[in-house]
């Protein structure tokens, strides 16, 4: 099979740094073009890294990028012609989406990391393994919209991991009431302005503007269902306090839920661990062995020794608890790479179900 | 007015440090007996404090301990003599209390940051501010066990803030549900073991042994009503998820509340400024200006920035928003010093309280 | 006495904000003109400090702005006339401080975090207690540029705690060489746009830029003599590696030094216990009760609990032993606080030599 | 070929941990003996990392053990009868080394990281790629002893990176002096008391006891020559300040040498880039690709982006520049995996190395 030649707009930010990483030997893409701001167009991919002042490589990710990638010319984003690409993989921030991936996706699909096109009827927020059922919808936004292609984001980084962990809950015991704390590491805010040491050394900060909304909105709509040509919202109630705290790489969550049937903590292990999702026959390169990793050792999932589990793909839940203030009542607290499966690899991933199931 | 004598009982752990800091300067109390393991009996409280493998002075608070302190005689914890003094402040391990308190009691009022007598029926736990009609039960407490003292535990660190931004809610608009996630600084684990920095960088630690039932269970015991000589638990349901992350000092926690009746985001507010508590008209040295702060600025409370207003004695309320979960639900973060109203300085204050109704 | 009337420029910043809180309750110095850029002229400076996106107030000092400079407008910075001043305090970066600072030194002295100017020959670097005589130059500025004020630039923050412990052995044995690896905090590099947290968590990074060259040049100057109308570098090699920390506030030092003059541990001791400094005498509002602390603990000086020492104003010194690599060699490690000695603090320090002194 | 069979003794600890997780799936060798203190003896090696109080798994390696690792039985370290292993990895605290390994030693090869037989002029302190050569003073080893096997321990953590950097610039250049300061990590210190939380957390701690003695002569034995039958020290002089930062994994330090013929930096820089090391034909399972990397990017080496660089067994090197103090001075910043190279994963190249020689 020839490789589906892919671009990456918004490459030299973080999440697009993560996006060349996750497509670094991929066996079904090929990364043939990177774009990025005006500032950068005409430079090859390194000396766009480079920071101006210091000359010091901006580059955020563990793994180091392919010399041959390092070489590759920057284009301006707004020039690119997405006729020459299968798949756009769009990580550019929420302002720029909203005018350069209809644009694209006039032509081809857009695998979006940004929230603009989320909360858009005929956009569905997929998570594959948890409700590509919704990719449905896309026919509708073709049609509706006169495109040849689409646009699919991909979930905030904080609703990834609650709606997996959820998801075996909703479908074994019902789903009623949400409430959830997050522990947010630092690198889900980007590079542009970031988290500062200053602010984050010896540190909790207890807000993070606009995530709590999305997380709660998020979670209604991809817990939903397709029928009828449209996706309804869960009925489900979901509350959440998003923080952040001194940690690089993997979102902490604690979460109270409530469900409509009874589960005592071994049904609500056992529920976790056979949790295959609706991808585990597709052999998708980027699809973890285990949707969900369930830990016994209480001292555990922490985000330094759990992130990294099937690269970063998995959500890893322990501390499984009754609770005894809501109905039915179950807690846990759960790990999810904000970055990889949260991010980049999480879009890869689904481009990758979108292929095999035809759409891209 | 004569200082009353005082002795610190564990002083040379870090409780034990933070109560001769809390203690030095005190205008109604003299530490006059500092008592540790036989290890250290008989040395100077400096020698005493010395790593033996590198000499280094194991010292763990910020403000420097007096001269004088540093030249007194440490005594053996179970030889010391408390009828030479006017009030016992433990600062030992519960394993420890569980002898040594009963044999200061019986002679004087013992005041405990260990959690050994907190769930004995009657035995208070005291917030000053919150709950000092408790004190009465004291009463029964000689009669039963014939001590002319008695044991006062404060409560466990995370409790006490959680606790007393309850308490205005439980007052104005009635209390059913909590729901709590905590986000604890490595100060509360004490010295030995402790928390190791090899465990804690970059990471959180979800699980934090036997926390989570001393949080709900004193929680409802210090909301609940003293009469007919006993107290009655609050009717009240508490749940709660503790961990801990990498910061020094304070404790973070999310809270979400359910309430009898609505109320407002101003109206809760309003509630938590209002807050007086039942020691606001007796002049303790160590009580707060105000025992509750309210953020208006959505990043606040941090424990950084927050931690130390009113000498660590306050507790700092911010992000006060409605939930929709909870029925009348409302949410917030609060920030509480654990080592100073969470420890050492809460236990002088309780002994302030003590001494000006009579008790001690 | 009246006061006289400072204004600082770069009010916002983060220096600048440092400098509000030096300003507040000064004996001497009043307030009167808060200026920034364009974007923030005509607002209060609390509005100024809002973060637009946000609405947080970005403060970055612990200690809190009062409410009435809060509720001052915050002028232009190119449109402040001096005239109405009796001292400029610039907190600007250095290319905005070229043009600026000789605007406002044609009528006014002006007192400078900004490195540029401190390298013209007409400039001294100063910093009170070490050479306090290179003042003398300003009048050599003023005539050649015709200048009414002057510019005074602080050093950078490293070198104010090297050359204030070289000093005492430049005086008592005569210094030859200076070998020093710093291990900064991340405050050092300011808040636009500073150091990233996802940088530095679980992190040392071993580049500064510029740092080094402005550390080894300025020890030369400052350590150097005034006479004949001009400033000769000290006859002394310096060569440094600085790196960044995980460290909030506080830059710590490994200093290896060569003397002419062999010293004992002891007599080096006594040197830096000894230094009184040249303003001793002088009353100057912030000047510290010592100049240099010495630490006997072999795990002191630490950052954290030393850098607050005389609020900030002392260089604390421990771990002094022989060096056997360099002739006569003798090595410590120095804690400096790099926001208040260093920088905003150091510079009111500076502004009260030289009104005591007669030339502001 | 039939596999080695190899005991761990101290298998329990924070290095003993790092073995077993070093020799999982060896080509060369097998586990066949994990020995503990007492306490352990007689439990399977999981039960033995449980933590008594908390039911903890007590494991500090990011890899997992594997499950039958998990199931082994610990034996007493005391009672291990050598006779029926090939190796025994020594990874006991000094104080129990100087009884143990000489019993083992009788029989067996031992190769340790203690420091107890260090410093004995008949045993080699080896780093492969360094100075295998040394190895040949075993033959005394043995006969002066009496024993059929040996010691031979590796170096403290921080002289391995800074010996195996110092190595081409000697036999390029020669060398004279070094100076150095460390900027260690937490996980250097393992676990028993370790680096508390308390005490890293915004903070460098100066002084790490023992460490700089051991680093500096150290370096001078293992740059030294074997002639003649005995260990020379190299003629050469070592002064260095050792500190501790709040970082989880890897060594970083600065080092200042001067050599005795002057060299560029680019002469340094292929001095490093063509240093192969004296085991680059010897196909060793462990040996690095590269004994050491260098960066020309000049923002690394940065610990948590470079210690991981072949397994944790390079030294990455950058910032070279001249140095001007010294004579012919050249200075440079290097990161080493303390708990890698500088540990377990040294000592078992360091025993594939004398399995291949023929000492094991």
């Amino acid at each position: 099979m020839e490789k589906r030649r892919v671009g990456v707009i918004g490459a030299t930010g973080i999440v697009g740094q993560q996006f060349i990483v996750a497509l670094q030997g991929h066996p079904w893409f090929e990364t043939s073009c990177l774009a990025a701001s005006e500032k950068s167009a005409g430079k090859s991919y390194s000396e766009a890294l480079r920071d101006e002042k210091t000359g010091a490589l901006r580059w955020y990710c563990e793994e180091e990028p392919d010399e041959e990638v390092l070489e590759m010319k920057v284009e301006n984003s707004s020039g690119v012609d997405a006729s020459r690409l299968d798949v756009v993989f769009s990580a550019v921030e929420a302002e720029i989406a909203v005018n350069l991936e209809p644009k694209f996706a006039k032509q081809k699909p857009v695998v979006s990391t940004a929230s603009t096109f989320r909360y858009e009827p005929d956009v569905p927020i997929l998570i594959p393994g948890v409700n590509c059922d919704h990719a449905k919808i896309i026919e509708n936004q073709r049609k509706r919209r006169g495109w040849r292609g689409f646009v699919t984001p991909i979930p905030n980084c904080t609703a990834t991991g609650l709606v997996i962990s959820l998801k075996p809950l909703q479908e074994n015991f019902g789903l009623r009431q949400v409430i959830m704390t997050s522990m947010q590491s630092v690198s889900g805010a980007g590079r542009s302005p970031g988290v500062l040491s200053l602010d984050i050394v010896d540190n909790v900060i207890p807000y993070i503007p606009k995530e709590e909304e999305k997380v709660q909105s998020e979670t209604l709509k991809i817990l939903g269902k397709y029928q009828g040509g449209r996706i309804e919202n869960a009925d489900l109630k979901v509350s959440c306090t998003c923080t952040r705290v001194n940690v690089k790489d993997g979102h902490t969550e604690a979460v109270f839920a409530s469900t409509e049937k009874n589960c005592s903590v071994e049904e609500a292990k056992d529920a976790f661990r056979n949790f295959k999702g609706d991808i585990s026959n597709l052999d998708l390169p980027s699809a973890p062995e285990k949707m969900i990793v369930v830990r016994e050792d209480p001292f555990r999932p922490q985000p330094r020794l759990d992130r990294d589990i099937y690269d970063g793909m998995a959500t890893v839940v322990g501390r499984i608890r009754k609770d005894n203030v809501l109905e039915n009542g179950i807690k846990y607290v759960l790990v999810s790479h904000n970055t990889k499966m949260g991010a980049a690899r999480g879009a890869v991933l689904l481009a990758e179900y979108l292929a095999k199931a035809g759409y891209a």
